[in-house]
């Protein structure tokens, strides 16, 4: 079993497959990996620090940027809670298996704002200033949308029809909980996809960010029992001890981590080593990449 | 806070939507659930005995359902494998972020096989016979195939060009662990899908099953820390007790649950309940469901 299960387990999530055409050399032709190690450093950014937060849980950091291209109001509305520290203390308090891990303050403990609103209009899409927002079309056809592509680092979608940009709910994408009112949620009460790309939901929840690294910390989590996977017991919650702006941490305390642009001529060859992976695992190229399989690569720095 | 989080967690997994085309009345128009409440007995079917596979693991036991009708050959040899008791004392030994969740035998101690063959033909797609199979289409567009939908309980895809089909890599299908070598696998290392669809997978591995439930005893797991997430340490390994065949109980001892016909007529209803899905909180129908979201769904017969 030794040779099958270790070649098995190593080609089943190979980091560096070879892209080769039919009756071509794989030399020729680059992998993921390859791509990635030959790109420029410009093709690369941090993570903006006044876009992103670190969650501090028992278990270690999550770190997740916003997006305010997509949704303006609700991250300068996230930055100012996590400034006034009202996320300090605050609980994952549901986690439903293919769905949604969702955090915030439980429901029999309200907590005041202070300079933070606690309800926003809904930023469900772009409308006006979609066309400014950087697009990077992907080449295969999408179920639920006429056009999906990445932008900046965050998968989307457009409506030529209607001129609309929105982000799309791919795996480690975060959203904003609301209740039935459009206007209910704030940024306060959040959640983030485990499962497969719950795509029906997109533009009808506000999304804000991405995950960029510990979504681990999200997923291996026991599956509430109750209603909806919310945990039946105040014991079960996992505490958030803080979350913090970038920012407002000293550049040295920052997590040395990079993301990949989706405007980069790197990421285009990237998600084509991916659309034609073929190598002695990966027998047939499948030739095709959806966007929720093709989010821009985070890779850290050695400090 | 208490109608906003209540009303943002049961809107964010509503398990009776409802489906409302523009300017229509609910009324007239039935929810997912009153879909499935309406279905006659007849468009259900319990799992397969001879099919079924009970594993039984400290947290529980999960319950896959085989098909013979994707990959024969490594069915009867995973209904072998059982029958030998080859697969009590393995071990859950990998679990992949947004990936895979893998079981089998530690490679330091493999384990020779009585009945069992430990080499089989790859079971990639079905050629001869694919028409035979049954097929409900999926009316949305597929990223990675001309055409995918439901066969029997199993999201599938197939290519009128060559005539082939296949199962889908979608979250909860159980594939065959293999090496480089087409022929390395048996059905005694196996994987579940634990995150967004890895559809590139499709055609290069055989698939067999589909968990039916216990799907969160595979999820819920702390992630490995070793390459491509195996376990570094014996210890945080999952111990498979025991894996029977749902034919091999006694039928007062086996699962009361039911799967729906992916040919039924109620299969259809309840698909595009989810496909214009619209209520309250879905204040927009997305008008287009993909496959993996789309899986024929399982009830529980009280007993």
């Amino acid at each position: 079993m030794r040779p099958t299960l270790s070649a098995a387990a190593l080609a089943l999530a190979l980091a560096a497959p070879v892209s080769i055409p039919a009756a071509a050399s794989a030399a020729a032709h680059p992998t993921q990996a390859e791509v990635l190690a030959a790109s420029p450093a410009s093709d690369w950014r941090a993570p903006v620090p006044e876009n992103t937060l670190y969650l501090e849980l028992p278990a270690g950091r999550v770190i997740i940027e916003l997006a305010p291209g997509f949704a303006p109001a609700h991250v300068d509305n996230m930055r100012k809670l996590a400034r006034e520290h009202w996320y300090d203390g605050t609980f994952i308090v549901r986690v439903q298996d293919n769905y949604v891990t969702q955090w915030g303050m439980p429901e029999e403990t309200p907590r005041p704002m202070k300079t933070a609103l606690d309800r926003l209009a809904p930023e469900f899409t772009v409308k006006d200033g979609a066309a400014a927002l950087p697009f990077t079309v992907s080449p295969d056809p999408d179920a639920y949308a006429p056009e999906v592509g990445i932008s900046d680092i965050f998968p989307a979608a457009r409506d030529p029809r209607t001129g609309e940009a929105w982000m799309t709910h791919c795996y480690g994408i975060v959203g904003v909980g609301r209740g039935y009112a459009l206007d209910s949620g704030s940024g306060a009460e959040l959640y983030t996809v485990i499962g497969h790309s719950p795509r029906p939901l997109d533009r009808v929840i506000t999304l804000v960010g991405r995950v960029l690294k510990g979504m681990e910390l999200l997923t291996a989590l026991p599956r509430g029992t109750g209603p909806l996977g919310f945990y039946e017991k105040a014991e079960q919650r996992v505490p958030i001890h803080s979350v913090r702006l970038a920012a407002d941490l000293p550049a040295t305390e920052r997590e040395r981590i990079e993301v990949l642009s989706g405007q980069s001529a790197t990421y285009v060859k990237w998600r084509e080593a991916r659309r034609f992976r073929q190598d002695d695992f990966f027998i047939r190229a499948a030739g095709h990449i959806d966007v929720c399989n093709a989010m821009p690569p985070v890779r850290s720095i050695d400090g």
